[in-house]
């Protein structure tokens, strides 16, 4: 078994599916191996964790209903798929890439109808889904560990790669793909980057990038 | 003659004292071309232009003499290297490097003493320096045009490039090469993520990132 990379995400963020998606494809292939971890994008960008060197406010110490729309749908979306998780790793898969896609390329509410619908198309054992999700502070614990683990780490945007040897970025990208070669090729890209003797911390497009104009276009078209 | 590329730089960052260095390296081999372009990190980090879609604070309309250190040793520098390059472009990239090498690896104060010192590394006219230095007005003129086009490609950060076809982005690496070979490598990667298909807008690294720490080690060793 090859050594597996971590892939940090938050069910918010269209980034982080098309991310998800890369590694299914390659971990599918039988290429690399990835573990599917959450951070969240609330708890990062909290102003009460600004300039904190660990967090102060975490995602998993709120209520269900509290707080606004992003922290409630993610904090259902991250214990929806805890529980989901518990029927095996390609449940778990399954269940991620479905909520991913009812939410960014179907354009669904993050909700439980979609964790429900979700569900059934990972085509989990619902009862078993049910009763696992009473376990509320067994998932939050969970949960837990990842938030505190990607803040060791510094994650601050998903999708975060973490490769074996350590090396962990931001790895943003516009455009979706489930051919084995492009992602292939867009994987080994990014572990150039990281592995390369520039000790490179950041390409980052000027903000009024055109490349980035032309390719939200080009993801629009393969998504529609 | 090969289309230029633009390198984007602000006197007072390490980061684009790396990237100028990697352009020398290429261009003085005869396989890429660049052009110096200045940008001012005071200017596009000014409260007054946060969330304008143009910049309202302009650094070439600062008093020589007004604002903190980084706001004054930046314009001079500029300014300096405006008149610098009337001697021509060998001139110009002397001129900046020498005062690159000045802050950044022999870590002097960026001010009229280090100006003068690299004036006379790059082997300057310093009768006609000096004289055009004295067209103020023109100098800023010029000055401003770099920090309008800047602002209009949406550059935040330095260095940055822009190649011939349009593509530009922040490109910061920790270490420093004069190694054309290793030039060669850093810069094709670098076109490899502003080209590749899977529109890649950034590639950031964690924040507690050890391969920075160690690439940091590196760099000390390499300027020591």
């Amino acid at each position: 078994m090859t050594p597996s990379n971590d892939v940090f995400f938050d069910f918010v963020c269209p980034y982080a599916w098309r991310g998800v998606e890369l590694a299914q494809v390659l971990r599918q292939a039988g290429e690399q191996t990835f573990t599917l971890r959450h951070f969240s994008l609330v708890q990062g960008n909290h102003p009460d964790n600004a300039g904190q060197s660990e967090p102060v406010w975490w995602l998993t110490d709120q209520p269900a209903e509290s707080g606004e729309r992003f922290q409630q749908s993610s904090l259902l979306a991250f214990l929806a798929a805890g529980a989901a998780a518990k029927q095996g790793e390609e449940q778990s898969w399954d269940f991620t890439l479905a909520l991913f896609r009812a939410v960014h390329a179907e354009k669904k509410p993050l909700d439980e109808d979609a964790v429900m619908a979700a569900a059934r198309a990972a085509k989990l054992d619902l009862e078993q889904f049910s009763a696992d999700r009473q376990d509320d502070e067994g998932l939050r614990a969970s949960l837990r560990q990842d938030l505190a683990e990607a803040a060791g780490i510094g994650v601050f945007g998903t999708p975060t790669f973490v490769l074996p040897g350590g090396e962990a970025a931001y790895y943003r990208f516009e455009n979706l793909t489930r051919e084995l070669d492009t992602a292939r090729q867009w994987w080994k890209l990014y572990g150039e980057v990281l592995h390369s003797g520039a000790g490179i911390a950041t390409v980052k497009r000027a903000k009024n990038r055109p490349a980035k104009k032309a390719a939200h276009k080009e993801l629009a078209q393969q998504t529609a």
